[in-house]
Order: C-alpha cells, then sequence, then structure tokens
C-alpha cells in the first residue's frame, strides 16, 4: 500500500482558489474536457480567460491524430477561442517530432509511410519529410497484390518509418501495403500515435488509435513504439519545448489511464479529473492497482470559473 | 526433453507406399498444399486419384472463410477435381457450426453479426439464421454515428453473436458497428473464424484473419472462442460427422503452428507436412518449444504419386 493521498473535489471558491495558485502551467485534455464532439462545455472559454488574466500558460495535449495543430488552432476559433500552434500537442505531431528527434530521420531524404489521416501527414510535411500513404486515394480502390500501384515496382526504398494511427478510411490496401513496409525490420521503424483502444463519441464508443495499431502489430509481429499519452516521450518534448518547471505544472484530463497517468508518472506538480469526460466520481475516489488516482478533481471545468465568481 | 521422434522425409517408393498404407482418412489444408492461389500444383490431382483409387477418403479442412463450402466445390472443379460439399469444412463453416451446436443459437429467431465475407454469412444462412453485416453495401459507406442505418434505430435485439474473420472489404463503419454489438457482453457471444495472424500469396504475405479479430477483441476487450485450426472445436467436427477413428487419419498441411499442431493436439495417427507453402526443410527438422514437428514431410504433395509409380 503507496501512501495514496484521497482526490480533492473542487466544491467552494477557497478549493478554487488554492487549486489555480498552486501551478503556473495547464496541460489540458481536449475532448471531453474542453468539449464534447462539437459542443463546447459551459464556462470553458471563462475559464481559459482567467488563467490568461492571472498569467498562467495552457498547452493543450490530445491523443487525437487526425487533425494537425493547424487544424485544432481552427477548431479552437470555431469556439471564440483563440489558440497559437505552438500550445498544441497531438499524438500525430508527437510521433512525428519522435521521428526527427529520436529515430533521426533526415528530412528530404528518408520518407515515413503512414497508416492514418491527415493530422500526421501535415506535421511531418511541415517538418520537410515526405509522406506516403495516408489518405492517398490509390488506397482505397480494392486490393490486388499484381496491380497495387504500391507494390508493382516493389516499395519505396526511402521509407524508414512507419507511423500508425486512427483512420476512419481503413482500407484492406492500407494495412497490406503497411504491412509489406514493417517487415523491413532492420530498415524500417514502427511508431504508434497512441495507443488508446476507443474513444467515446456521441453517447457511443467506438474503435480508437489502438485497435489500428494493434491489428497492424499482430499482422507483423512487432511491437510500436507509442508517442501519444501516457507514453513519457509526449511530455518530455513538451516540457523541453517551453522549458517548464514540472512541479508548477498541472495535467487536466478526463481519463484514468491516459491523462492522469500521464500527469502521475510524469510527476507533474498536481492532476486535475474533469467528469465531463467519460470517468465517474467512483472510480476517481476508487483506490485500485489499476488506475493512479488525480490530486483534484471537478464535475467540469467550468465549475472552477464559477466557483472562482462566487 | 519428450521423446521426439526424427520426421520421416518421404523420397523412395517405399516410404511411400508405406505413408499411404498407414491410414484410411486424410485431412487436407488447402492453398500451400494443393494450390498456390489460381495455381493447382502438380501431380495434386492424380495424388487424389490415387487415394480414392485405394478406398482412402479424402477431406479438405481451411481456415480461409472468405468462400463458402460451395464455392470451395467450384474452385476445386476449375481444377478438374471433383469434390462434395459435405468434404470441405472452411473456418466459416466451423464458426457456424459452434454458433448453432455449442451456442445453441435458434435458427429463424436468434441472428448473428458478421464481420467477414460471404463465406460465412452464406454457411449460416444454410443453417436457418439471418446474418447482419458481412457485405452490406451500406457498411461501405463513411461512418457517421448519427445517421448509420445500424444505429439510429438501435442495434438489432436478435443479434445473439459476432462472427469475425478476414474481410478485404474492412471499413470504419463495419469495425464501428460490430463494437457496438460486442458491447453488449451478456447478451452477445463473440466467435473468431481463425487466429491467423497473415496468409502467403504471390510471393508476399498479407493480414489475415487473426489481424482483423485482434483489432475487434482490442477495442472490445473480449476474447473470441477462435473456431479454425488448430482450435479442437474444428477437428471435434469433423470427426464426429464422418464418425472417423483417429489413429487412422492423417492431416496435411504446410504450417507447423496451425496444420501440424491441429494434427499434433488432436492426437490424428500421423501428420505430413509439405514444404510447397510456408515452411523449410530446416524448420520441419529443428526441435523447437515453439513449434511442433510433424512425422513425415515431402517437398510437395505430387511427389507421392510420383514415388508410387516408379
Amino acid at each position: 500500500m503507496t501512501g495514496t493521498v484521497t482526490p480533492i473535489k473542487i466544491t467552494t471558491k477557497e478549493v478554487a482558489n488554492d487549486f489555480l495558485n498552486r501551478y503556473d502551467t495547464f496541460l489540458f485534455d481536449c475532448d471531453g474536457v474542453l468539449w464534447l464532439g462539437n459542443i463546447l462545455l459551459p464556462h470553458t472559454k471563462e475559464f481559459l480567460d482567467t488563467l490568461t488574466s492571472l498569467g498562467k500558460k495552457a498547452i493543450f495535449v490530445t491523443n487525437n491524430s487526425t487533425k494537425s495543430r493547424l487544424s485544432y488552432t481552427k477548431k479552437f476559433a470555431s469556439f471564440g477561442i483563440t489558440v497559437k500552434e505552438e500550445q498544441i500537442f497531438t499524438s500525430g505531431y508527437a510521433s512525428a517530432i519522435y521521428v526527427r528527434d529520436f529515430l533521426k530521420l533526415q528530412p528530404g531524404k528518408d520518407k515515413v509511410w503512414v497508416f492514418g489521416e491527415s493530422g500526421i501527414s501535415e506535421e511531418l510535411n511541415k517538418m520537410g519529410y515526405e509522406a506516403l500513404g495516408g489518405d492517398d486515394p490509390r488506397l482505397q480502390t480494392p486490393f490486388d497484390a499484381s496491380t497495387s500501384p504500391f507494390l508493382v515496382n516493389g516499395l519505396d526504398e526511402d521509407v524508414r518509418a512507419v507511423i500508425a494511427g486512427l483512420d476512419h478510411d481503413i482500407t484492406y490496401h492500407k494495412l497490406a501495403v503497411t504491412l509489406q513496409y514493417l517487415q523491413q525490420e532492420d530498415k524500417v521503424h514502427f511508431v504508434g500515435t497512441n495507443v488508446d483502444s476507443t474513444f467515446p463519441q456521441k453517447g457511443h464508443t467506438f474503435p480508437g488509435a489502438g485497435s489500428m495499431v494493434e491489428s497492424i502489430a499482430f499482422s507483423a509481429g512487432r511491437r510500436p513504439a507509442y508517442c501519444g499519452k501516457p507514453n513519457m516521450n509526449m511530455l518530455n518534448t513538451i516540457v523541453s519545448a517551453f522549458n517548464l518547471d514540472k512541479s508548477k505544472c498541472c495535467m487536466v484530463g478526463d481519463r484514468l489511464n491516459t491523462d492522469m497517468k500521464f500527469g502521475v508518472e510524469g510527476k507533474l506538480g498536481g492532476t486535475l479529473l474533469v467528469l465531463s469526460g467519460i470517468e465517474t466520481e467512483e472510480r476517481a475516489l476508487e483506490v485500485s492497482e489499476e488506475h493512479v488516482n488525480p490530486k483534484f478533481f471537478a464535475e467540469k471545468l467550468g465549475d472552477i470559473y464559477e466557483l472562482t465568481q462566487q
């Protein structure tokens, strides 16, 4: 039994102010925390404005690899919230950083095969890498090993990594060609954007990036390097990009097993779980070996703003 | 160290005749043994004719669930080989038998959701089950939780099992709806046609049924009951259908980890590995905890016919 501290529920003005005073940087998961799909949660904008007025930093950290950081700034803008591209970290961006800084692939020379959506390819292109696969329309045609344009002339010899993530346009053609690259075990690295098996949407739970990456891993007989939360690659990148003091950082999210784990294992000063996503108060308080506990929790992010206004 | 007997390579007329005399029933894997894709291997027909002339029984056992048994008889016919539907066992058929005889689903009332090709649905229909999903063209449209015809009016309440197998027309829409059925854990059983992670074709190795079933299993957080080789469900069904004496049966195949394992674990009298598929002589002889060894092996099935003609 480790010395577990009971999570504090933020329900009074005093606790809300204490929470805000403890940290100077807040890392936010987005879906389930700031919004649900296309609906902004109440008082999200006001909460973020409060942080700005207090001189605090906000960073947005999402395992969604389908959108690029630039696309994310547009999503924020659609809610009337101004956010700079530099404040956003997606798992697709984290994967591209991994390829550049850890695998040391050479921009302009080495190429990356993408199983996933434009949020991965766009970040790679911005770093100077040619991204193959992805949303190439030829991958939407029925697969035939004898005629596939990706196989008839052999694989592209410059491909040195596969990045795999969630792909709503999954086809057998994509799976088959991706596998051919991964069979070059000594040459081609295997990167997964994030391990999430599912994600919530409109009251349902749908297959997530992890379910596709694990399918590819099973056929290839290889394990990927996962880049999104709760992997520390992502946190280390953020800490170093902003030269952060981790003890003054708080991770805010709606999932115990990714967001809260990310904050706890990353040794951030604090964690805040919001119950507007997939977790319950019972789970937040439950002491279990299967998940960590947050330092603070609240029904929703806007509650903290509302309490400070009392 | 168990008392391993060195596999015997069939290279003389005497060994070939001894092999044929030992057994009265031969269970054949098809692709890699009888043919490679659309090319019949040399002297396959003559070998099968020899068995018939000796009064031996031939049964064909394939993990390919994309074709029904009826379709398989047509494939044999295209090579000039006459085979009855009753002689063929596919993993799709084995899965349908599992649903009928083990899960005891009621034909005409209970329904099955199929993630896979027509080889599964056709066998279910023949047993009187309504099969949903499968090659329904609406599953080829982009997925939207708000408009999917499979979700807007709720799930079909009569679905009591999901059968998942290889699907060359995999889409996110199929994955998403399949997951919704599997979330009904207390009501809907989960059956996988076969665990093969890949299959060989035209000099390549492509994603197999197992890679899709494992993707679905990962998102659902559930394990399937696998029906194809090397699962004993399939062997038990065959043995009981023909009232076979297992000691007089020989499994013939091209894979150590499915076909040979199937024969050894099923306690059949013998096993024959042919090297016309994916295995090598080195692997056939290698003593390893990772795979079983065959009792006999040969370069190709037709060799045995050729040797008997000397």
